[in-house]
């Protein structure tokens, strides 16, 4: 499936919760499926971007992150639906370089003539999902027919169903919680704080493209702290048979997992839009503007699917059944929590594919 | 429990197994109890040092790492034993400032005046092994009671063991395995690539106590990766009430969690001592030099506790077990695994005193 890069500017400047105007927003986005039909909004992962499906041309390598789930008779049937997958307001969008993606830090500053860089404002997990709100009502779009991601698209998912129930027809919420967990909080100000104390940070005011002495040591700790000692054994240790080199020879593949290719890795990443982003999810709280954490998740009314994986640190299983606890308290049987079995953690939420495709088209079936 | 630090000078050279000679090293220690009555020997974890018990003076606000273990009518007793507890070659003793400790890179070099900085051999974990071996033998000591320890202090607690079957009577292993798993293989490579890309790091060769970027990431890292998302929801999360402002407050405990009080947590800290003694620890392999992994383990003639904790990411539990199941094929009932649960991941293997002081006593009774 070749798809294609598309920008929508926004119709009205966008004004984020702490009160910074943006007066000229982009969404940079792309289109699966039909041109008409049910309409399944995808989101992505914090460090990612729109890039779900597909490829840009023939001569790329790799597909984009749910490629399994969306296509001609996949879970998420291109042949059905009409499905788009949008850049989230500060992403870097390494799939465009460093030109392209939704208006970011990297984004010219209309008043400064520069990249916005840490002039960006500080944003909120509401403020992405109000933007791409504002992208859909732009696109024309009164309802979505479900709304789908795995990690930080998946709280914006569950977001914007409790911040328009009447918007969002269904959830699939892949590694995912109605709060930002501890685990994560923890992570999440780890990378920020690594990524300010970048030698080469100068407040926010590098040479785009220049630092990536943090960028390493983020997109390093990730294939750990984002997997699971599982997933390491496997590819590193299994591969290896016993005799008399063996953990010399499991030593050198752990040292590749880690450290191989990473320059390849971090291309087009940007730390100014990590921090924003990272901050933006940390914010998450259902329950934020209600008397209580579970008024919050009450607010959504849909069918919702939340599907956790066994191993992830950062959304372990029991956040799914929490929310799916409080929704089936209000409304019986309208909330499903599964828990995905992997030995890649966090990163199951993008490896699992026949596990999820199954959860997706028998949760289909029931909300059809 | 007011402690000395005490060096020894070892009576002939020591060569490592890569063929370095180190012509003069001296080994730093401390003991506990009796002059005299049966001995335990204490190693320590990789980041660590000799420090296991007391306080060098009664200003001293904390003890020693296994404090809670080692005293006075303690599972480690000092009124019964004479307990002896010594800094790894290679070790950086951030107990003793930058001038004390084992032989290590912080050490003079005789041949250079300066000190050994990138010059220190590469080591294995048998080395640090047979360095402890000539101490105790330069302190007339022809038997070990008990050789005791967590993390890599338990590693080599079974190499010791192994190398020298006669000469230890039995050993306590806390969060441990019989060869480096793929885990912590993962993750050291990750802490060693790190050290080693410091922007100051200059080949090794950097003014001692200067690079300070490499230090904080691994240590703040270490606090996400070496506990686990329990302890951090413990300690973060559970001490804030549900409330307007909760998951903000939250985020800031996490922050504070992992960033905050960074510089007292690495002074004394050196990043070549962190790379030769992970890279020492990578090298771990009861198996190594015999013909399958099973007949090194099975050279462990004495009695044997292994004990993991349950959400240890580097050690799970299913490592014991395994060391633990060769052992009683050759002997059975001689060795014993144990599962500790805690919230906090490896660093169990320091707090959870009362569930390992237990164990130890247990297993000190059936061995008398």
């Amino acid at each position: 499936m070749i798809v294609e890069k598309k920008f929508k500017k926004l119709s009205k400047p966008f004004i984020t919760e702490r009160g910074y105007v943006l007066k000229e927003l982009i969404v940079s986005y792309e289109e699966y499926g039909r041109d008409d039909g049910p309409v399944i909004f995808i989101a992505h992962g914090g460090l990612s971007d729109q890039h779900a499906a597909g490829k840009y041309s023939e001569e790329e390598l790799l597909q984009g992150w749910w490629d399994g789930l969306i296509g001609e008779g996949k879970a998420i049937d291109t042949n059905k639906y009409r499905i788009i997958s949008a850049s989230s307001l500060g992403s870097a969008c390494a799939c465009l370089g460093i030109e392209g993606g939704t208006t970011s830090p990297l984004t010219l500053n209309p008043h400064t003539n520069k990249n916005y860089g840490p002039d960006f404002p500080e944003i909120t997990l509401i403020d992405m999902v109000k933007v791409f709100k504002s992208f859909l009502d732009d696109m024309g779009i009164e309802k979505l027919f479900m709304m789908a991601g795995p990690s930080m698209g998946s709280l914006q998912s569950l977001q914007m169903a409790a911040l328009y129930p009447d918007f969002v027809d269904s959830v699939v919420a892949v590694a995912t919680a109605g709060r930002m967990t501890p685990g994560g909080m923890a992570m999440h100000n780890f990378i920020t704080e690594t990524a300010k104390s970048d030698p080469e940070f100068n407040g926010g005011w590098y040479e785009i493209g220049k630092p990536k002495w943090a960028l390493r040591i983020i997109h390093q700790i990730s294939k750990i702290y984002y997997t699971s000692h599982h997933g390491i054994k496997e590819i590193c240790w299994d591969t290896v048979p016993e005799g008399k080199d063996s953990q010399s020879l499991r030593n050198a593949n752990c040292k590749n997992y880690v450290t191989g290719n990473i320059d390849a890795q971090i291309y087009g990443r940007d730390l100014n839009c990590y921090i924003r982003v990272i901050d933006a999810i940390n914010t998450y709280d259902l329950g934020r503007d209600d008397n209580s954490y579970e008024e919050g998740v009450k607010r959504i009314k849909c069918p919702v699917l939340l599907m956790n994986i066994n191993t992830d640190s950062e959304f372990p299983p029991e956040y799914a059944f929490e929310v799916a606890d409080i929704l089936n308290s209000k409304k019986p049987n309208s909330a499903r929590a599964r828990v995905i079995k992997s030995n890649w953690g966090h990163l199951g939420c993008l490896r699992e594919v026949t596990a999820l495709d199954k959860e997706i088209r028998e949760f289909i079936k029931e909300i059809n």
